[in-house]
């Protein structure tokens, strides 16, 4: 979105004020997010960059009669300072010491008899609950029907327009007849009558089409409610033209995206009902008559989603080879920079390596899209997290750098996410030792053997001991569920320490995750060496039952960055088996020279 | 207790239905526990057992006007059913299939109108809540202040009479008032006002004092109540005679033991209360004002206690020498039983050894009990996870044999939990497989190296995996908190994956905790290797705090059954190192022949 100058938006923040005015309240809520709660918004939602012309991911404000204040992450401290000068909106630093959360603000400013307002539909019902919770006692009033920044935003942009597109059964093996089936058993033991959906990427898995209304995520807007015998698709009509055939044949029914609030209102309130309290909006939430009994969860379509079929994991194992070609092509050209002129020239970017990189991935008939934004990120850069390099920030890549690159794609045949970590020349000792501790991680993890019923936050250990040994660790979580053709973040299940609940999913064969430890030395480098890999059973005795991990990546690793002292014969055994593998599937798609490197740099690590 | 013939329950069951016409309950309960929920009960309070003539340490009943139902679990299921014999009382089986517990029980037979009665001060406030729960609806009428079994059991075991003790400033360095002072700091963060505590070792630990009313636990039937300013100690005068005057120096007054439900009556409604709802009984439940504000869950003392002083773990460090050298002289005397007279002749038995060992322990001038009833376990009874040998079940050691030995002691210095599984000659293939796989289990705990703010949670699988990776697994907890002169089984911490809660405290230095993974292959043998652990800081880097454990268990490994191919070079020189320290420490202890034995079974794994 275009940035105007500091006065532009000290405008829009009063007209807000004045239309804040007209709706009778005297504090105006704008949270980040789209109607369905989605990781990444499409460029209507961007209500908050619209009023304070800061463009992070990550950002809320609230405005009242005489303030305006915008809440952001440690991530963008600095480009909010920057971008927020003049405009007197004043930043307030998340998890800083002495900054409020948006609650705690509240409590202390607010009045009683005073008014809160915000669009509901972009705010989930969970958060709205926890809101209320927090300012109970406080005789606050709220009103939360007002898209006041619509009221004064001209040319705000439309609804994105695509169609959705149907995705054919050979893809997946499993329908939508049976989809729909397994999720009324669902419903039927929980002995609810009505199922709300609002998460698109379980709407896309449901009715087994996909879209592009979101960035990296094949979506179409839309809602679904679901009965015992019938079924409705909130979606509008220009974009369901050519899925809607197929979905009227199985029993679901195309109305408009809109009409979800009033045919709530239809409901029986002996029905019981049930929707994810955190993946709902309170403009949806609000539509479910009053008494109705509500069951407030994860939607059986979030969990079944997670388990892939064994089509859907033949078929990312196939998209894989594609993926793994690109960035083995990529590797390849980077290690041929070391010493060379156009390196020593500055022309080999951040940017221009994820456009070549891009470019490779291109070259897979069934590409579709990138499935987030690449990050690529040399020497120091490595070392911020969620760093992705754009025209101002991007860097040339230097002699003897690190290079972190963190990306992934859409194809028909399934998602993909991986990161390799490269030195484009020499490593110190440094770097080998932190280089091989990630790995000696990342591969127990995906080695290991484990009991049914074991959940990610009991694997997550496993991942970072080899680093917390040495007195390291990483501040992410380790692993997290990939769809297929779907969001690169996705549950059930995940693998991590945090409170997020996804941590105790038990993982199950077909459960598609991540495997990415990483270290980061603020200043110097990163490291982050991420695989993708898939639960698959592995024994079965007296004991019980057993799984395991296989590995859907095929890239190699970078052996001038491994120290092998380091490594147990047990792991080197693995790394050149793995290693082998990479060379069979992938050397095919190399050329020339490139096979050369790629059977060069797959050998075993230790030469007898 | 004694045992008479199956008509003697059916009258006593007849009586106690007399009891309960004139109680006016159709219903009546019979729980298994005391009024603290303690884990083992005195003879005072075995009501089951009188009722039924079923021993075992878990069972609970429900008596009907026409029908007698006893409740047990899986390792009681044949005693159960022998004892109940001729008695006309319903063994249920819990967890097996079709068999109901104990609420759904009620709430098929129980109709509307109905009186459920029990003993109130012996079932906790969340147990009861539980119940309630899940008979809502139902209309029953529940009658808490009924001890009918009391009635009925003429020569009723009297409460113990024993005295508590105080325990010296010098064992713990933290005295009575400055854990009062911890205490009522909590209750200031919580902004409660009042504190009530019914845990035993809670308050022996608070009030530094200790005690003998329970087998095994050094502690002494009481409650106790803390306001800002006063605290309360609830005890019989008569056991309180010797703690009374530092108590009260440290402003606890002692009142009778009953007084308590009075006390309570009288609190003001506006004050906010906090106790523990699993840990405290209905009728003290019930005693607090009903529209006193609750505050419900661990008790500051609970969560306290479990990090211990500088000086406990010194003092526990030097009690485990005493008592590792006393499990090393009986695994000595076991490995000199190969091929001998004395095994020929069956003349060495579980109970035998246990004798054995138990003289060794109190060779020890401040030996005060064992810690819980010794598990001696031969060959095939090793694989009975909870087996303890008496008079019945005692069986003569064989050639061969693997003894599996989990035992413990209390001393002035601190509580002891100790397993080792030791082979009387040739080991198979598969036991040395296994012992080393559970050592390297317990090994991997030991040393590991994990960020501050890490549970037990997601330590268990380090103790599991060498055995998952084999396709065994353990059916029971890797290791729990061990009390300082107090109970063996404590929180808040726990090593493990079940729903306790425990297993999600943070590890803290001072924590003590077993580590104790094992395998049991039903009609062969179990092994189990346990050493006491205590969490101490590793490293301090700029990613953070790093903690580790320190052994303080000291007792060799078992050479003869290590399999030294399945070890690593860095666990190799663990065990090495260890047996060097347990040498060290203990060759004082021994006679001329143990300290050979010793030195030969702790030379290096490996002979150059």
């Amino acid at each position: 979105m275009k940035r105007y100058s500091a006065d532009e938006y000290v405008k829009r923040i009063e007209a807000l004020r004045k239309e804040m005015i007209t709706a009778g309240t005297e504090f105006y809520y704008v949270p980040g997010g789209d109607f369905h709660m989605s990781e990444y918004v499409c460029d209507h939602f961007k209500c908050r960059e619209f009023l304070s012309g800061f463009d992070g991911s990550n950002g809320e404000m609230i405005i009242s009669a005489d303030g305006a204040y915008l809440w952001t992450d440690g991530r963008y401290f600095i480009q909010a300072a920057e971008q927020l000068e003049g405009t007197g909106i004043e930043l307030m630093k998340m998890g800083e010491p002495g900054v409020p959360k948006i609650s705690e603000f509240l409590k202390e400013h607010m009045n009683a008899g005073q008014t809160l307002g915000f669009d509901g539909r972009c705010v989930s019902g969970g958060s709205f609950g926890r809101l209320k919770e927090a300012l109970a006692g406080k005789e606050i009033s709220y009103k939360t029907d007002l898209d006041l920044v619509g009221n004064i935003w001209s040319d705000r942009p439309a609804l994105p327009d695509g169609k959705a597109w149907l995705l054919e059964k050979r893809f997946t093996n499993l329908t939508r007849a049976e989809k729909l089936a397994l999720v009324r058993q669902e419903m039927e033991k929980a002995e609810c009558d009505v199922l709300i959906i609002a998460s698109l990427d379980d709407i896309a898995w449901l009715y087994q089409f996909r879209g592009s209304d979101i960035e990296y995520n094949p979506v179409t807007l839309s809602y679904t409610v679901i009965m015992r015998d019938t079924a409705t698709l909130y979606m509008s009509p220009g974009k369901a033209t050519d899925i809607r055939a197929a979905l009227e044949n199985d029993g679901v029914t195309v109305r408009d995206y809109e009409d979800i609030f009033e045919d709530l209102g239809t409901l029986d309130e002996s029905l019981t009902v049930w929707t994810d309290i955190e993946r709902i909006n309170v403009k949806v939430l609000d539509s479910i008559p009053v008494n109705a009994n509500r069951i407030l969860r994860w939607s059986p379509a979030f969990t079944l989603k997670g388990v892939k079929t064994e089509t859907e994991v033949e078929n990312e194992r196939s998209a894989h080879i594609t993926d793994g070609a690109a960035l083995t092509k990529i590797i390849c050209y980077l290690k041929g920079l070391h010493d060379s002129d156009e390196l020593k020239e500055g022309k080999v970017t951040e940017l221009s390596i994820a456009s070549k990189l891009l470019g490779y991935r291109k070259e897979a008939e069934d590409f579709i899209e990138e499935s987030f934004a690449p990050i690529i990120a040399a020497g120091p850069h490595g070392a911020i997290i969620h760093y992705e390099p754009d025209e101002t920030t991007n860097v040339p890549l230097r002699d003897n750098d690190i290079v972190l690159m963190d990306t992934g794609a859409q194809y028909l045949r399934g998602t993909t996410d991986v990161t390799r970590t490269v030195v484009i020349g020499e490593p110190t000792e440094k770097m080998k030792t932190l280089y091989t501790a990630v790995l000696k991680g990342n591969i127990a993890l995906s080695s290991a053997v484990f009991k049914k019923g074991t959940s990610g936050r009991r694997l997550d250990i496993l991942a970072r001991k080899p680093l917390w040994e040495l007195g390291y660790d990483y501040n992410h979580g380790t692993g997290h569920g990939v769809g297929f053709l779907l969001n690169v973040h996705e549950g059930p299940q995940n693998i991590s320490s945090g409170p997020s609940g996804m941590g105790d999913t038990p993982f199950v064969p077909g459960m598609i995750t991540s495997d990415e430890p990483g270290v980061y030395l603020e200043g110097e480098f990163g490291i982050r060496t991420e695989n993708m890999i898939v639960c698959v059973p592995k024994d079965s005795t007296e004991f019980g039952d057993f799984y395991g991990f296989e590995v859907l990546t095929l890239v190699p690793f970078d052996r001038d960055l491994i120290d092998t002292e380091m490594l147990t014969e047990e792991e080197i055994r693995i790394i050149d088996g793995y290693h082998r593998c990479v060379y069979e599937e992938l050397c095919i798609f190399m050329d020339e020279n490139e096979r050369k490197w790629l059977a060069e740099t797959t050998r075993p690590l230790i030469d007898f």
